[in-house]
């Protein structure tokens, strides 16, 4: 399975503190598996710059994209964008294709583009920036750093503009099968598949529902062949 | 702030696939923000020994606690007992107290305690185990790693054994004000208010609902006196 590798990194004091649960992490991890893109790892940091830029440069030396949600906004606690410069060693101000892009849409709604929203066009040297068509203020794309917003209308916008540009691998084809048995019971004939099938991921996911427990069996590979081949075996060892 | 820190790492390849949507990091996430420990980081590895390993080490070193979710059970992708014990380099095996507790509970069940069941009686050496009122099978704590169940009514009841036995510190206030605004409008006065106050944590979450921007502003803080007088500097640079 040649894939690309990604990791994520979640920047934002609501997820850890409780507050708010997250839901860019799950649309950004069903989104990477489509494009065939293998989501290895995901980090969340609090509004911290040591955490963020120590995050930011390891997850970019360890995988080929990194994507970040949060921290782009005009407010005090908003400082993804200077963390990354500073991972870079990159020079950071406001910038004039961003800061023009946003004069735009400011004259256009009436309101003032104030010291405060200005800061949302601080973007670094080097960077390219992402559309934002919900609300104008663009993310950008630092080497291999994806840098998006937090609020997920504007988080999923950014997702839809910069995927399309990504190679992504072979898809990944997952298959499932729900099997009415304890996990126990089924671990042994189970193990023996995976080893027969090293080029497949398989997992159990055990649940207990009205009482009675069950496991969802899923293989997860992008050789459809083999998987139908381990699924056979999988069905003939366990029959409905 | 004197507040005990901590990390969690969640381990599973059904979350980074997108396959299931996390809620154990949210339930966490309030359970320790109400018992006073800064949840501080949160990772989120796949099934893989080299993976978990090196996270456990690195967030056991930066933390005072570490909260693990997810591969304790008995099938062949069950592998965090043993990358635990790799972790802090400790002998690992069925061990008699974990054992006893499961072959009771499947003589009880009239169910067979075979070997892949057995696998969840692996304990680390020096380990503490850690009870599970839904089905048995405990979970442990390493040093300063807690070892819990990654599915959620399991990992929910493990967290209620474990919280009450950690020292907590003072416990987090927050207040929340929302404000019918722009963020861009507000952020002036509230990097002021936010530098008038280091001692609190000042959070901006804007929403967009119904076509109307606005933000609610989330005050964190030990002491409520001081909040108080915060919000009372918020609500008067602001009046609704």
């Amino acid at each position: 399975m040649t894939q690309p590798t990604a990791a994520m990194l979640v920047i934002g004091d609501e997820i850890l503190s409780g507050r708010t649960r997250d839901s860019n992490m799950y649309y950004l991890a069903g989104q990477l598996t489509e494009r065939g893109i293998n989501l290895c790892e995901v980090r969340v940091v609090s509004d911290d710059a040591d955490a963020i830029t120590g995050a930011v440069k390891a997850l970019s030396a360890a995988y080929d994209h990194v994507f970040t949600s949060g921290g782009i906004g005009p407010t005090h606690d908003d400082i993804t964008a200077d963390c990354i410069a500073a991972a870079f060693d990159a020079h950071i101000d406001v910038r004039d294709d961003a800061r023009a892009l946003l004069q735009a849409h400011y004259d256009r709604q009436g309101m003032e583009f104030n010291a405060a929203r200005q800061r949302m066009a601080r973007i670094p040297d080097g960077a390219t920036l992402i559309e934002n068509p919900v609300s104008v203020a663009p993310g950008f794309t630092m080497e291999n750093v994806h840098v998006m917003a937090g609020v997920p209308s504007v988080f999923q916008a950014m997702v839809e503009s910069i995927l399309p540009t990504l190679t992504g691998g072979a898809p990944l084809i997952s298959r499932t099968r729900r099997i009415d048995r304890g996990e126990g019971d089924i671990a042994g004939p189970l193990g023996e598949l995976a080893q027969a099938y090293p080029g497949l991921s398989i997992g159990s996911y055990p649940f207990q529902k009205d009482g009675r427990y069950g496991v969802n069996i899923v293989l997860r590979g992008t050789d459809a062949d083999l998987l139908d081949e381990a699924v056979a075996k999988l069905d003939a060892a366990f029959p409905a």
